[in-house]
């Protein structure tokens, strides 16, 4: 349909999640259209972070160094570990400015249908770093789903036996959300996990 | 928030059309987590495009060569041009498979608000080839918006002296839609442009 280069630029913005035929498309053109400088500085950009990228030694958090800004950082209590899926999870829980400790990143979630197992997630480095790091609570921070809450139960019976307390974030009905609109599994979370005032 | 080449990354992207913040970032994380040669093969087909792709020295479609794939089709028909306002809008007609013409990208519509007049746009070339390719019939097919109206009526006032035969493409109720749900311009136009049966 289109010439060859353009077909393949198509092709490839095609793959990304999110981006139909149609968008492909129109990005493409977009890219044809504006400053030739522009298009390379985001194929540059690309590049760039593949190149300069890493994941941190420690939490498997996105790092430009061997770790990250945030197991770098000596103000973070050391004591507390937030357990997350992934790595975008961090920027959404920093922005609470809630939390002062340090994370863990697993790399997903336990699910038996995608076959995804404690040994395919950072479950070892984990237990090592309770053990060798002094932590006194960990927070499964992972997602309220049928998966995280498998992923969080495990957490809890891998490292109960250690001493370690470990924590689940709270589920319950979102600030500025309504009854009438909850689901009947969110409303009966919020009120099992009820606090007094 | 993030890592600097990663937030970079994430800046570029949210620059496209129609990809907001949060969509910038979870692509920016998908081209970390997929494996490095899908990402440097987006990154690359950025660059060979903007490299490789020009404009059709003769209707300033995108072309891969001097002349783009439909002007060097000695198979089209040469005596009918068919006039658009951007290089995509080829794609669309081609699928169609009712038109054997050329091409001619006008590269807009005028527009006085957004400081477009017959000037910024490849009127001159369109005269120009008129002239020297025996055109019979210039089809406007500008979108039906006021832009595309008004160059639509400058063609003709522009082409008609010359001899030529000005369509416009007809605008009217779509395929499988109904007068119910119609705007009454639309509706308009289906009326003022009916055919005997």
């Amino acid at each position: 349909m289109f010439e060859p280069p353009v077909q393949h630029l198509i092709d490839e913005l095609a793959r990304l999640p999110g981006i139909g035929r149609k968008s492909a498309q129109r990005l493409a053109f977009h890219l044809l259209n504006v400053e030739e400088a522009d298009a390379v500085r985001l194929a540059e950009a690309i590049k760039v972070m593949r190149t300069s990228v890493q994941l941190c030694e420690r939490c498997f958090n996105v790092a430009a160094e061997v770790e990250c800004a945030i197991c770098r950082d000596v103000r973070r209590d050391p004591t507390v570990l937030c357990v997350v899926e992934r790595a975008q999870d961090i920027a959404v829980l920093e922005k609470t400015q809630e939390f002062s400790g340090r994370y863990h990143v697993l790399g997903g979630a336990i699910s038996p249908i995608e076959g995804v197992g404690p040994d395919q997630l950072h479950m070892r480095e984990l237990v090592a770093r309770v053990e060798a790091e002094n932590v006194e609570e960990v927070i499964a921070a992972t997602n309220p789903t049928v998966e995280g809450d498998t992923t969080a139960m495990y957490l809890k019976r891998l490292l109960g036996p250690l001493g370690v307390k470990v924590t689940r974030i709270a589920s319950g009905l979102p600030v500025g959300g309504d009854l009438d609109y909850a689901d009947e599994i969110t409303l009966g979370r919020a009120l099992a996990g009820r606090r007094e005032l």
